[in-house]
């Protein structure tokens, strides 16, 4: 089953890994760029984040994956996410014929989230757990020809910003831009995809419908980590994403 | 002679020892968000640019009040003017009920540059000369109830993002948005405006129209720092810019 519905609009979401090295980047931008028709970029950073913070002086503490962001990692992570990484591929995008808007959830009022409460007694700080996006904004500045950048900033309405999972923001901006369009949401991966065994390149998994992960699920093939990326998938094909794509394994109702 | 011209746009530039400090940030919110009509804000942030390369162990090099911009320099001003200053800049604005949107120049290609040529043998490094802004960009962002808030950073079409004065952008801005509205440019300054003796307040020179500013400048009553400034207020109006304000002081033809 290699049947990719048509998509209008593609959101792909890239970690830090693939912007924080300059070869990758640049192979990036020439794969973005090469994208048809209008498509957001969401992008991650926290290596750098990391980097900067260590020569600033400041640890680094991470907590199930997630960055503990107080005061000072809440300047390490503003002036990284939505300054460095942020503007650098602007700049290459428009190098590239791309007319990008670098964005953070602030910019525009596009998302509002809230401050994370404490969690099993873990006070994560700045970190934001998102609530909605803007969809016909987002889709007014794509309907102009506008590319949303857009780093995992967002900001409480009542003057601060906070750190947010970008993977969590992609899925928003495309369930927020479903009503509008036909939205192919793709999360770029280190590993092809899904796999039945991780360990074997041959167990690519290239379609997986919701039955499919029932059974995948009971069997045990797909555990782990796989299994929230897979439920989330699912939630945003739920509130009207056409299709995702961890990796090359597309996803569909 | 106290006449401003009604002005239907704001263009608003404040340099860093405001936007640097949390008392005079907030203050100027809330002078910013009272300003009726449409607006622009285009900020500085140079010391907390010359304070994080010294945490970081970088010199910070002026030549003439320009910072020399190497590859670390040009890392620094991106996460300081594009991030950290930006982008706390745009959330306060948000929570004060303006729709702010940051920018540097190369977000939606609004301003370009290109690289400044050697000077008397000095390579000022990733420092920008502005070519042009985009005025139709801006205004069609203005028309939709949107604040830019740019930070003073260009780029030159090529990948590249370059450190830029922000007294120049501000002007840039005001007459590239000078054909769709009537453009008031103010220059946020430490003191009240130009004055005739710069010890004495009582001294201090409300308005001055170019037939003024020959006689002030044959007496010797402005000099310094404060000509070119005035010089560039005169351009500004030749180039369609309603008025000019360098702190109270009104500029007019």
């Amino acid at each position: 089953m290699d049947t990719h519905t048509s998509s209008d609009l593609t959101v792909l979401k890239v970690g830090g890994a693939v912007v924080e090295n300059q070869e990758s980047l640049a192979q990036l931008i020439r794969d973005f760029a090469a994208i048809p028709g209008p498509k957001v970029l969401v992008h991650g950073g926290g290596r750098s984040a990391t980097a900067l913070a260590s020569q600033l002086g400041i640890e680094t503490k991470m907590v199930e994956g997630r960055r503990i962001t107080d005061d000072e990692m809440l300047r390490v992570v503003t002036m990284v996410y939505g300054g460095l990484v942020n503007k650098n591929i602007v700049a290459q995008l428009q190098a590239a014929g791309i007319n990008a808007l670098g964005l953070t959830g602030a910019d525009m009022d596009i998302i509002r989230s809230h401050r994370r409460p404490l969690k099993n007694g873990i006070d994560y700080g700045w970190v934001g757990d998102v609530d909605c996006a803007d969809g016909p904004r987002l889709a007014t500045l794509l309907q102009q020809g506008i590319t949303p950048v857009i780093a995992p900033l967002t900001h409480d309405g009542q003057g601060h910003l906070l750190n947010t999972n970008a993977d969590t923001m992609a899925q928003t901006v495309a369930c927020a831009l479903a009503p509008q369009f036909s939205v192919s949401l793709r999360f770029a991966f280190e590993k092809r995809g899904v796999m039945g065994n991780p360990d074997d390149p041959s167990s690519f998994i290239p379609h997986i419908t919701e039955q499919d992960f029932q059974q995948l699920r009971a069997q045990g093939i797909v555990s782990g980590g796989m299994l929230p990326k897979l439920e989330n998938a699912f939630q945003a094909i739920h509130q009207g994403v056409s299709e995702v794509l961890i990796g090359e394994t597309l996803i569909t109702a």
